[in-house]
C-alpha cells in the first residue's frame, strides 16, 4: 500500500517523514485554511488565500510537530504555534516579493505581481500581527519570543546582505538570519510546546544546523539545478549579483589567473545569461560545488547529532531522516 | 516661568497638556532613542533614529502615559507600553511611505526616498517583531493583545479602502481602523498598565472617539489648512482621488447641479491643482467644511464626555483638555 501522501504537502518524501505527526499535520492545514476570521472581507481572505494554496512544503510546522513529539510531548499540544511559524514564514514571502519585485512565486504570479506593492505590505503586516495576537496567551508567551526573535534577526539579516563579495563568514550569518532563525525556531516551539525545556536548546541546535544546510542545498540548487524539477529560472543569484557558498569558496581558492576569469564572469553575469551558465560552471571547477555539497553535509550531520539526547521516538526518527533529506531534495 | 517644552515633542500647546506625566515622557523619548541594542548595526539604527528625530508629536505615548495616570496607576508603569505603541506608529509610517510612493514626510525625505523599498519594508517588519517580542512578558500580555489587534484593524481598513466615492459610514470604518484604532488602544493599555480593569472600558472609548476627531481635523486640514504651518503641501487627497468626511457630506446634500459641477472638478483634481482648489471651495460653499468641523466637535465632546467616571486628577483634566486640542490644532 502506499504512503498516504499527506494534503499538507505535495513533496513526498517529506510525507513520509512527516507520517509520525500526519493526524496533526492535517490539523494544521485546517486552522490555516480557517486562519482568517469569516467576518473580514476585502482582499485579506483573498491574498492568504492565493498563497497558502501555493503548496508550500510546510516544512517548517513539520519541524515544529515532529520536535513537539520528539521532546515527548503530544503532536496536538504544537498545531497552534505550527501555524503560526508557518504564517509568518507566508508573511515574510509576501514581503520578499515586494523586495525583490518578484513577478512569480512557485510558477504562478506572485502576490504583488498581481495585486500591487499596497496589498502586499499590508496583508505581510496584517499577517505577522494576526499570529502575535493569537500568541499572547498563556500558553504562546514563551513561543512568541522566540518567533518574534527569529523574525528581528530575518529582518537583521536581509538588511546587512552584501551585494558583491561576501566572505564565507559574512554568508553564513546571512543565511543563519535568512533561513537558518526560523527553522531553529520551529523547533525550539516544539519543545516549549511539549514543556520540555531540556529539549529547547539541542532541538534549536538541530533546527538551525539543518536550515543552514537547507539553504546551502538551495544556493547549490540555484547553481546547479534542473528548472523543470525546480518550477523557476535558475541562476537567479548570479544574475542578481548574489554570490553564495561555492562562488565565495571557489574564488577564495582560486590562484590570481582563475580567480581573474572568475570575477569577469560574475561581473558580466547580472545582464548576460551565457557568462551566468559559465560562471557556475568555473566556480564546479574550481572546487566550490564539492565544497558546499561537503558543507552541508556536514552541517546535516551535526543536525543528526544534536538530536543524540532525545530518547528514540519515530518523530526522532523522522527528524534524523529529514537532515538527510534536505541534502537530496531537487525542489 | 514659560511652561517647560519637553524634548519629546515641538508642540508647544501639546507639550503643557503633557506635563502631568512631563518625567515619564522623558524616559519615553530616552527609551525610545535606546530601543535599537547595540550590538545591531547596518541600516536599522541609521533609519530608526532618521524617523525617530523626524520629530513627531508624541501624542500616543502622551495617551498611554495620561491614561495610565488617569486610571489611577504611576505613571511610569506605563513607559514601556508608551514606547512600544509609538514604535507601532513609527513602523507603520515607514510602511505607508512605502505603500503611497512618498518622498517626504514631515519635511525631511521618506525612509524609501532616501534607503529605498527593501530597507523601509525590512525596518519597519524588524521594528514590529522587536516590539512584540519585549512585550511577551507577563506584564505586557494582555496589552500585546489589544497592540496587535489595532495593527490588525489598521491593515484591514487600509485595505479596504474605497479610492473613489466612500459613503459617510465606509468613510469612518476606514478612519476608525487607520488612526482611531491605535490611539484607543494607546489610552487602554494605559488603563491595564494601572491594573485598572473598569476603566480600560472608557478610555479605549475616549482613545478612539478622540482618534476619530483627530482624524477628521487633519482630513479638513489637507483642505483647507495652511501648507507652510503644515509643513507639507496641502490638497493631496483631491489629488490622490481621495474623498474625506467634507467632499462626502457636500456630494449627498448638494442638488444635482451642484453635485454634477463638484463631481467634474473632483474627476480633473488628480491632474489639475486649480480644480482641486475649487473642488475643495465648492465643498466649502455645499456645507461640507462645516459639517465635518461640527462632527469633529462632537466626538471631542463625546471623548471628553467618556471620562467621566474616572476620578478628577490632573491627568483626567489633561485628557479632557486634549479633546479639544485636537479641534484646534493648525499642523
Amino acid at each position: 500500500m502506499p504512503s498516504p501522501v499527506s494534503p499538507a504537502t505535495h513533496d513526498q518524501a517529506l510525507s513520509i517523514l512527516a507520517e509520525p505527526v500526519a493526524s496533526a499535520l492535517v490539523e494544521v492545514e485546517r486552522r490555516l485554511e480557517n486562519l482568517i476570521p469569516e467576518q473580514i472581507g476585502g482582499l485579506v481572505p483573498v491574498i492568504y488565500r492565493h498563497v497558502l494554496q501555493a503548496g508550500g512544503k510546510r516544512l517548517r510546522p513539520i519541524l515544529a510537530l515532529l520536535s513537539c513529539s520528539a521532546a515527548g510531548g503530544d503532536q496536538s499540544a504544537a498545531v497552534d504555534l505550527a501555524v503560526a511559524v508557518e504564517v509568518l514564514h507566508l508573511s515574510s514571502l509576501i514581503h520578499d516579493d515586494v523586495i525583490d519585485q518578484a513577478t512569480e512565486r512557485r510558477g504562478r504570479p506572485s502576490v504583488r505581481q498581481r495585486w500591487g506593492n499596497r496589498a502586499s505590505i499590508l496583508v505581510g503586516d496584517f499577517l505577522v500581527a494576526e499570529v502575535f495576537r493569537r500568541l499572547a496567551d498563556d500558553l504562546g508567551r514563551q513561543s512568541l519570543t522566540v518567533l518574534a526573535q527569529s523574525v528581528v534577526d530575518m529582518c537583521q539579516a536581509e538588511l546587512t546582505e552584501t551585494e558583491n563579495g561576501p566572505t564565507e563568514d559574512e554568508y553564513f550569518c546571512n543565511i543563519r538570519g535568512k533561513t537558518a532563525a526560523l527553522m531553529a525556531s520551529a523547533c525550539e516551539i516544539g519543545a516549549i510546546a511539549a514543556g520540555n525545556d531540556s529539549a529547547t536548546r539541542s532541538l534549536h541546535q538541530y533546527g538551525e544546523k539543518l536550515g543552514l544546510a537547507f539553504q546551502i542545498v538551495d544556493d547549490l540548487l540555484d547553481l546547479y539545478g534542473d528548472p523543470g524539477a525546480l518550477g523557476k529560472p535558475v541562476l537567479q543569484d548570479l544574475r542578481e549579483g548574489h554570490w553564495t557558498l561555492p562562488v565565495i569558496q571557489a574564488l577564495s581558492e582560486a590562484d590570481a589567473g582563475q580567480r581573474a576569469a572568475l570575477l569577469e564572469l560574475l561581473r558580466a553575469a547580472p545582464h548576460d545569461d551565457e557568462a551566468a551558465r559559465a560562471a557556475a560552471e568555473l566556480t564546479a571547477e574550481l572546487g566550490g560545488r564539492a565544497y558546499a555539497r561537503e558543507y552541508a553535509a556536514r552541517l546535516a550531520n551535526e543536525a543528526a547529532e544534536a538530536l543524540g539526547q532525545l530518547a528514540p521516538s519515530p518523530a526522532v526518527e523522522s527528524l534524523r531522516s529529514l537532515a538527510a533529506y534536505v541534502l537530496t531534495r531537487h525542489h
